[in-house]
């Protein structure tokens, strides 16, 4: 089967989460997930997800807090790192779905280039799908997909004041 | 913790996926996740997660295929039971997550009633979170809901003649 490149995008709920419902699907469907979340590194619920299944890795190349404006040298090593590891990735047809968690945030942030991303995915295995998250994805990351969904925010409970919640967003 | 409402619609790749992806977060927090698939019967790979998950049901109340227009009384039937099923499942406080997969679906071909499933979804347990998934999402979901999400379908390989695959779309 040939893979594509899918893009999840837009300011609504349900990009990360889309992107975990894809792995987990794909994981019943027998096959090997590794996702990499970039720009946080809080301890999410999903951090357990790899417990249920021996065919999923998860890595995290963040801090403890999701980055806002104005990144540190930290945020930029981190992501760097981040962008190795999964470029070694992006080089083992054995993976079968390859998720970027947020690297449209990082690219935003200037932590990282999309073209780099681009020329990368573009060389991956024929059979390898990869998923791109995030609010704001470059342009660059529009044009090289095959599938864009934009998730649009119509009504957001974080508008009447409700917090984050483990086990809801986290 | 307070259960809300949330909305998955619109016409882009990413509704029950992203229901999938919050079922599996909140199972990862400990939590008792239903999920009931309302207008398909067919043998996606989700099916599988239940083996995975202790704390997961999930039931199909649908035929082979999902239905376009002109519903048989078959489907009806089909549907009506699912209802009777969930409406057991909104009494049960035992259940962190209750998801009516498609259920806006359902409502647009006229099997259900969205005020019949306004009304139950109201009388639940506080702690009780509920999400409703797909297209056309009756207007009587959206005032209802506490988080609405569109996902948009900006762009779409099945346009460019690809067809659904094992592990990607079910």
């Amino acid at each position: 089967m040939e893979g594509k490149v899918q893009v999840y995008t837009g300011n609504g709920k349900g990009k990360t989460t889309a992107a975990l419902g894809l792995a987990v699907r794909s994981l019943c469907a027998g096959n090997k997930v590794v996702i990499g979340q970039f720009i946080k590194g809080m301890d999410y619920s999903e951090l357990k997800l790899p417990q249920y299944f021996d065919k999923l890795s998860l890595y995290q190349f963040g801090r403890d807090c999701f980055i806002r404006r104005n990144p540190t040298e930290e945020d930029i090593n981190l992501a760097q790192e981040g962008l190795e590891k999964m470029k070694a990735f992006l080089q083992d047809p054995s993976i079968d779905l390859l998720i970027f968690d947020e690297i449209n945030v990082a690219c935003e942030y200037k932590l990282i280039d999309p073209k780099v991303i681009v020329d990368m995915v573009k060389e991956r295995p024929k059979t390898m799908e990869v998923v791109l998250t995030g609010r704001y994805a470059p342009q660059e990351f529009l044009d090289l997909a095959d599938l864009v969904t934009e998730m649009k925010e119509i009504k957001h409970y974080y508008k009447a004041g409700l917090k984050a919640r483990k086990g809801i967003e986290f």
